[in-house]
């Protein structure tokens, strides 16, 4: 019966290769995917929502080992957790890869106001930062709205504080004051530079996240007030008061450490050298739990694959989970990855990366050819029943980032992101924000398109 | 004009009190109530509703300020500031009551997870605990849902922690955890008790509050610990580990300090001794700014007076606004509003208490005379054009409540709660989660509530 519908299977992928796919063709592909996978999909789907398996083994990573940040024994003993619960699970090829780490170690910091009266402002000082002295930093603040008001007003920085207090658009827009605010600040003189955190909601919650210093501007300290904070000293500055901070961070970068990609799989039955490798990052940052980033797409990848193992599925191809390390303050492990793999990357049909938190899930977005999107679109079908079939244009993750640069097709899960920065980067990255159901879904997802992909007649084509 | 709807309005009124309010009557009354004090309602209305001048004060009041404690300087200051605003707008008999109020002082605090793994725990500890010997109190913790679950569980609980993981409900039912859960724990031998903060929603932030001893049992440290820990204690014991906590709190109650409640008044033009009382609690908790609880009802009380005065608007009856003091941990300022005014408490035709917080106002709730809620209720029609017009049964206020349990009628400004708890007593409770439109209905709904009654022909019947 395999062979059969095989053949039909391969003719209908090999027409897509030759001419745009058209309604009728697309349509007879799904109809052929969706006959020779809907029931392999439907008892992945029905494994993974039998259970809050994968929630409770989220829970037990995160809440027994907590933060796990790139340096930190939580992080190694996490890990080496892993590597036996897998190889527990039956998985093959389970095994570390070494991987050095930078380490930054945040210290001891605080930011007080001086002027106009004494309060003490939560903060978190930024990945990567560099620390104040002792006595701190001392400096009257310029609160700017925007790189073009700190330009604008560049002559009034000098031997100040530079606080950016920039409500949240979107992520990517907002996060550059965090990504770039120090270069910036101390290009006009600043002594230190202070963001509001990048969020929509907080409950006087400051976000970490990484930061970057540039060669030809002398590095200063660099930090993260709540968006509470950032807007009352915007307030007090335009009532005309002067406005004074006191800055502490002992923040100070140390030498590399090792650290491990975690890798697992199973071997393919026909094509073992074709890999469809799917993760997340098993480092966090250094507070709270990094439930939703990123301890629970890691397990949804792992629970993915487990579920393929007690299930007797072996596709064609190699399935692989990879829990890349030091993704927040480095992408070591992803760089790491595509350079300990680099004679197997034409043999990867595709990275499937999940770390946008493993929220309701509703499909995946995809990089790749033409041709390869019609495929994994009608993949997408087979998820139809638990609303995560939509497959978009455009996605990946920063782990698989470098082997997509390399050409590998790239995915990454598509969740609903309604929360998910409420909680990026703080205390209150926890599981307590996830739903057994949500995660179960995202198992179920990762796993179906995983394992149809591994398990096409033809490969995913580039 | 005003004569003649005078009368008729008066004859409604008489009839209010003899008869049972019949559609019709009620329908004639509003009918009066609209005609006569329409237009005053609307000069008011659009007068709180021109400018964000209510939001400004308050975020001035709580950014200069910040969080107004009892028995601290911040909050004297405060009074300062506020009875000479009081003045500079004309206000009359403005003046501080004297009070002596508790001085509960937090000092140092941490709760530490010590096992399974060390951790540090973000909690406040609740007003008016005792704190714990400068070492620290290290003991396994009991997680229990329930005080029946106590109950049932309490030979376990000699010379343990206590934590009570309750989730939140009403605030009501789940307040209760934190006002006599350290009695109950004492009770059974507990050496001190946790609670899980009292809200629906939470990013890792503990909310303090008040909570009671009894006589006949062990003062024992009472502290919250974050939704989200409190949770993760939970699961640790369910998973049949061992959970150990160190809790170190400075806390100590000092002697009685003086603070006051500050009044101010337009005195009636023809019934001066007969008064209208609105207003809020001038102190708040020792974390975040108190805007909602409770600078934004001060501020709607307040500057309800002020339109008035800036409008040329003089009642009947004497309109005052009173600012109470140690609502939070005391109510002494209630308390002594009724002492201090015992002999002129027949003559409080009405107390209004905004301490809901100044979000979106739907109208009152009322406490008073049937008689009294029809014709309060007319009065709210008035704040239709506004959405604010609708009164409720049965409202009032903590700071009233002393004067109401001798028979001043009641009242309390109803908001859209929603968000409220998710604030309440923390560091997030600041201005920027307040709305300059919806302050700015609230005063009008203050205003114009307040002002009426204080005009009608008829004193409010109680």
């Amino acid at each position: 019966m395999r062979t059969t519908a095989y053949v039909s299977l391969l003719v209908a992928v090999a027409s897509l290769q030759i001419l745009p796919a058209v309604a009728t063709g697309a349509a007879e592909q799904a109809a052929d995917i969706g006959e020779q996978y809907g029931e392999v999909a439907d008892r992945l789907i029905d494994a993974a929502m039998a259970d809050d398996r994968a929630y409770e083994r989220l829970a037990l990573l995160v809440d027994e080992f907590g933060p796990r940040f790139s340096g930190t024994e939580n992080l190694e003993l996490a890990l080496d957790w892993i590597l036996e619960q897998m190889e527990a699970d039956g998985l093959e090829n389970v095994r570390g890869e070494d991987v050095m780490v930078p380490r930054w170690v945040r210290g001891n910091e605080s930011a007080e106001l001086i002027e106009p009266r004494p309060q003490n402002l939560p903060m978190l000082g930024l990945g990567g930062s560099v620390g104040t002295p002792a006595a701190g930093i001392t400096a009257d603040v310029l609160v700017v709205s925007s790189f073009d008001e700190l330009s604008a007003r560049s002559s009034e920085a000098e031997g100040k504080i530079v606080l950016y207090d920039v409500p949240f658009t979107t992520y990517g827009e907002t996060v550059q004051y965090r990504g770039r605010g120090a270069v910036e600040a101390a290009r006009v003189g600043a002594v230190a530079s202070l963001i509001r955190s990048v969020t929509p909601v907080s409950l006087r919650s400051p976000h970490t996240g990484g930061m970057r210093y540039a060669d030809d501007v002398p590095r200063i300290p660099h930090a993260a007030l709540t968006v509470e904070d950032a807007q009352m000293l915007h307030r007090m500055q335009n009532r005309g008061e002067r406005v004074v901070v006191r800055l502490k961070m002992e923040a100070e970068t140390l030498a590399d450490v090792p650290s491990r990609n975690v890798i697992a799989e199973i071997v393919g039955s026909e094509l073992p050298d074709e890999v469809v490798v799917l993760g997340g990052h098993s480092d966090s940052w250094d507070v709270g739990q990094g439930a939703m980033d990123d301890g629970g797409g890691c397990v949804a990848a792992w629970e993915a694959v487990r579920l393929m193992k007690d299930l007797g599925l072996r596709p064609r191809r190699t399935v692989r989970v990879a829990l890349w390390t030091n993704e927040e303050n480095g992408l070591r492990g992803g760089n790491a990855y595509r350079d300990e793999h680099l004679n197997e990357l034409d043999d990867h049909v595709l990275a499937i990366e999940s770390d946008s938190g493993v929220f309701k899930p509703s499909g995946f977005g995809f990089t790749g050819s033409d041709a390869a999107y019609e495929i994994v679109r009608q993949v997408g079908r087979l998820l139809d029943r638990i609303d995560a079939g939509q497959v978009t244009r455009g996605g990946g993750g920063a782990d698989i980032g470098p082997i997509m640069a390399l050409g590998v097709p790239g995915m990454g899960l598509s969740v609903d992101g309604s929360r998910y920065f409420w909680y990026h980067h703080t205390e209150a990255d926890t599981i307590d924000k996830l739903d057994p159901d949500e995660v179960a879904r995202s198992v179920a997802a990762m796993a179906v398109m995983a394992y149809v992909v591994a398990d096409l007649p033809e490969s995913l084509p580039r």
